[in-house]
């Protein structure tokens, strides 16, 4: 097996590719705007970020999402109900945490599986 | 590989299986009551899920409990304590964060390995 | 397939195998000093358990820090940055949570290839 590591930073790789499995950095929006704005736009960059590596949105596995406020859960929620092929959801864990700056109203970490192993 | 998802609730799925892995969403307790009430609650019921999608709880790989308190942490480490056999405890990290509603204590997200696959 | 488990402290085990995969527990420094000191530590730290079980600081696949607080957040980076080897920097995932104790300025979970398995 290998370890195939994409679009670095200097700081973290954006994608992970070991085993059949995609692991991505927490991904965040542009920041500001509403949370239904952040989360449209998040999942969106996911989307093309998981297909730029060999997935898509329909093979996410897990996802763990940091909202900066909970309040904003059901906002949240209300985007991401809409973006999923009914089906297709992964797992979630979303719980409240300080973010990497106050701009940021959440922040999405995903695990994926790759599309060429998936039969 | 199959991508083999359980449980849908719109929002996101109970379990989701992936080469020989178990992934869960994170699990709370029906909410009120004490930290240790919760804990139990939730574990247990996390035994029953593991169960429902060919683990168990002898089988898990990972843990990652977020407490709304951290000021419960040794009242929730008393119950996860007892709750294992010991020589089966995961990795664990447990950690404060806010979570969806005031009245849950804890969550806990657990991936864990399947029976079929473990020698 | 097996499950391997490491260093049980009757709580969680250090680590655990399955699959081709490491997990670990949540690493936290000794506590006390600064984000940086606490950092160097930290990382360090995970790097010899990384080798106690058959991986390395180059394999590290997916990283989850939780920062106490998140103003420490460039003072963490500077030794982050420093301490890997470019180019085999994971994924990663940096937020803001309440940890075990206050002495704690950061909390450090991986998930690591194993050397073996690598080629």
């Amino acid at each position: 097996m290998n370890i195939d590591r994409y679009n670095s930073n200097g700081r973290f790789h954006e994608a992970v590719v070991y085993n059949g499995t995609l692991y991505l950095s927490g991904q965040v929006a542009s920041g500001g705007g509403t949370v239904a704005e952040q989360a449209k736009e998040c999942l969106d960059n996911l989307g093309k970020t998981l297909e730029k590596y060999g997935s898509d949105k329909s093979l996410i596995l897990s996802a763990t999402v940091y909202l900066a406020d909970m309040n904003g859960f059901a906002e949240f929620n209300s985007v991401w109900d809409a973006w999923f092929e009914n089906g297709t959801q992964p797992v979630r864990t979303c719980v409240g945490a300080q973010l990497a700056a106050p701009k940021y109203a959440l922040e999405i970490t995903l695990i994926a599986a790759l599309k060429n192993k998936v039969h």
